[in-house]
């Protein structure tokens, strides 16, 4: 039952053409790939590496296995952007060497060409993991090193005097994420050594000096670290930052999850006063998520949409993983806490379709949204803002009987999805669990932002505060949409948006 | 001195907009890319391999080292065009595995599920060359092994019983090229082996039968054999054959060239009465060339538009190498003797400007037609039929002084290229030198094509029974055009035409 006291403007459900998306069919043929997020024509893919921004155009490098849908000899592929949307897949831009193949790093450019290689030249900063190393089980088989590009990413030169950093016996050392330090005149690299942090610092990122360590006691410890990222914020409180860390396994969800820090960096050590442990996301799907290079103010993240419990063996054809949708980070004080929020980069509004909001409505138990979802073929977003806070949940569900439910269950204060009934989970045992992510605090309004993207869902709450990311494997597209409440409440700004790429 | 004795049409010398091509600067920042020819976005690129044509969509792979702009560990790029003249770079096919690097070869459609990967699959056969195997010197380095894509050679699994024909003793043995032979209900493979071409029959692709073997003491042996293609075209006569063989060194202006034989090919066994040694293309840059699987009666060849005495050295940034325009190749009988004939495909006339023609001039000494060129960047084609045959030469110049001759010595009765002045030529001793084609016969009236794209033209005379290609280095793109006779004579329908690919 609907029950709508008011309605500010006229709503009309319009069904939008279906000329906004491929048709099912064209889908199913494309196998799950993602109409606004990136993913690689063929092969595999996992981190993000090397993001930066040149000129207008943004830069994603990533973990790749161009030969095979399972992991396997990496290189870093290459995709560009002008908005983060639409990404066009560039060439291989490095190859395995005889130092070893290319696992993770970061992109900065060279300002005043500290390095040699040329003033703005764009030096990347990456691990060598040696496989023949590695078979002798010395634990010396990763150490970073350096290669760097005069055109903007598309050819290479690798630094002859590989590695810049080698390994002091540590058998995880890995992920190295490059910062040039205004304050100490110096680059800060943030690297992972096993389940701590090591931070070094350079003049000309080819000698490196260990400064500090962090990590031991504090923080979730489930997994190795990995892919770590130092941010620093302006807040009225002064400068803050913030310390991510990957985790594989023992995220909050089972599996690959990213724990972050709020505390200080002096230039040489980041330290901390947090107790509790922090997740960026609590979805199961977001890892290795980090930042880009040379974007000023702004704090953009992409993290790779899967995780390591089932990443090799989630349905693919001829790819396999895609990464998030670019997040734009802010750091919020809430309760005394600093709190790291993300939401859905701006750039993505540009492709959303018009449609009409329903400004406000009252509901007391469930409101059909079928007609809206039907024609969007899993290209959409949906966002509302409840005035009292009440248990909600909304369930996708197509033709085939398939269902993804994901909301809010006010008993246990927290927010979830349930994919276990969206399509193929059978795969994996891990894949089906129900993922939830405990809300901070009780406020009302309460936020609440999705995007669905053919195999995704990403839910922003409370403006960001709380995130979770989940795939799934529906065999069709969703074409009927519940919004049930437990209670009476009134509901504001409701709107369901079609993603058009072709924007 | 012009002498215009009438002129049919009102001619207008319009300067095109010069927006129809990028600007100089563009073009000097792209490092003489052409703008009509492929071209590897970066890394290094040689022969054409694989060439097909699957629903509506011609498939151009090519040896390409996507690490490096000289030649290195060869994989399998792959380019897409619906017409043959605008092509999207696509993942890299084929990648080196435990069995070696990949070396040329070519692809057909499996229609009978002959080998087993499934009907329609898209086979390719290829030569694995194994570097270590190399080393010991042996000469047992290069073997056939076939791979195979259901998506359309976007992703490919490499047969489990690889190779399918091992190495006999052979040190030169490779680039299989394989037809289905309808009157022998078999594949038919056509494999350069040292200095002879050795035929091979197989029901299923994976077990390959030895037939024959052709060319010992007969056409050019200045080098090894490479790259053949056995063709079929229905005469007058009945089915003739020819037999394209790639040689190097030892072609008629040093270095790298394509000799042809005509004769007949039983299914087992290819025969023929030629005597002398003919070639496709007559200039120092076009090699390996090959044509397209399942174009039905359409014969499309493209070659790898350079030379192996300088490949490596030309001038390059990001990228090294070419492809030849797509031709067209067709067979014509000629004072009793079959000659093969190349022309540009017909697709190309889709990206010509519209431009006025000179339907007759008659032209005494020399014609002014660099209000036709300035604009074009390079990037355009002109042709014209002589009357009355008599010697001329084409003057291409610049602004830096850099020259461009190419024409006919009608004392020697001969076509040339010279390039000796035309920018850079100092990187190799061979590069300057001028290239000549001995003219068959003296027929009148003499027709006449070049296309200039950038960094090379390709001259197709007398309807493509001599074609001559060539690289050159000018700093920039040429301004003056000179067309000069050495006697009076008809010109008809003389034009200069843009290309442009923006079309």
């Amino acid at each position: 039952m609907v029950m709508i006291r008011y309605i500010s403007t006229i709503v009309i459900l319009m069904v939008l053409n279906a000329c906004n998306g491929p048709s099912n069919e064209e889908a199913q043929l494309e196998d799950y790939r993602p109409a606004y997020h990136f993913t690689p024509k063929k092969g595999w893919m996992n981190d993000p590496n090397g993001l930066v921004f040149i000129d207008g155009v943004y830069h994603l490098f990533f973990q790749h296995n161009p030969d095979s849908t399972v992991w396997g000899p990496m290189h870093w592929g290459h995709a560009t952007s002008t908005d983060l949307i639409h990404w066009e897949e560039q060439p291989i831009a490095l190859f395995p060497d005889s130092l070893g193949t290319i696992f993770s790093g970061s992109a900065v450019i060279d300002r005043d060409n500290t390095a040699g290689f040329g003033k703005d030249a764009l030096v990347a900063i990456f691990t060598h993991h040696n496989h023949d190393i590695e078979k002798q089980q010395t634990g010396l088989h990763q150490y970073q090193s350096i290669a760097y590009s005069l055109d903007k990413g598309i050819t290479w030169t690798k630094y002859s005097g590989n590695p810049v950093l080698p390994n002091p016996g540590i058998w995880d050392f890995r992920d190295p994420k490059v910062m040039w330090h205004e304050e100490g005149q110096q680059w800060i690299m943030t690297l992972a050594t096993k389940q701590t942090i090591t931070f070094y610092g350079s003049k000309n990122l080819k000698e490196w000096t260990r400064l500090s360590e962090f990590g031991e006691n504090i923080g979730a410890h489930g997994g190795v670290w990995e892919c770590p990222d130092l941010l620093q914020f302006a807040t009225p409180e002064g400068d803050k930052w913030v310390l991510l860390v990957s985790i594989n396994p023992g995220g909050p969800n089972a599996g690959s999850a990213t724990q972050y820090f709020v505390g200080d960096f002096d230039g040489k050590t980041f330290t901390t006063t947090q107790q509790d442990i922090k997740w960026m996301d609590y979805g199961p799907d977001n890892y290795a998520g980090v930042t880009f290079s040379n974007t000023a103010n702004r704090k953009i993240l992409i993290g790779w949409m899967s995780n390591w419990e089932y990443a090799n063996v989630v349905p693919a054809s001829t790819w396999r993983s895609g990464m998030t949708i670019a997040r734009e980070l802010g750091l919020e004080e809430h309760d005394g806490q600093w709190l790291l929020t993300a939401v859905p980069v701006k750039e993505l509004d540009r492709v959303l379709e018009d449609s009409d909001v329903i400004e406000r409505i009252d509901v007391e138990k469930e409101l059909d949204l079928s007609t809206e979802v039907m024609p969007l073929n899993n290209t959409f977003e949906g966002s509302f803002v409840m005035q009292k806070t009440t248990g909600f949940e909304i369930q996708l569900a197509n033709e085939s009987g398939e269902q993804l439910s994901f909301g809010y269950d006010q008993s246990k204060n927290e927010y979830y999805i349930d994919r276990s009934k969206a399509g193929d989970a059978s795969f994996n045992e891990t894949f089906p669990k129900r993922a939830v992510a405990a809300r901070i605090g009780s406020p009302a309004p309460l936020a609440f932002r999705f995007l669905i993207d053919r195999n995704s869902i990403e839910i922003f709450a409370d403006q960001g505060k709380i995130n979770m990311s989940a795939l799934f494997f529906a065999k069709d597209a969703f074409s009927k949409m519940n919004f049930r409440v437990d209670d009476l409440t009134t509901i504001e700004n409701l709107q369901v948006k079609g993603v058009n790429v072709k924007k």
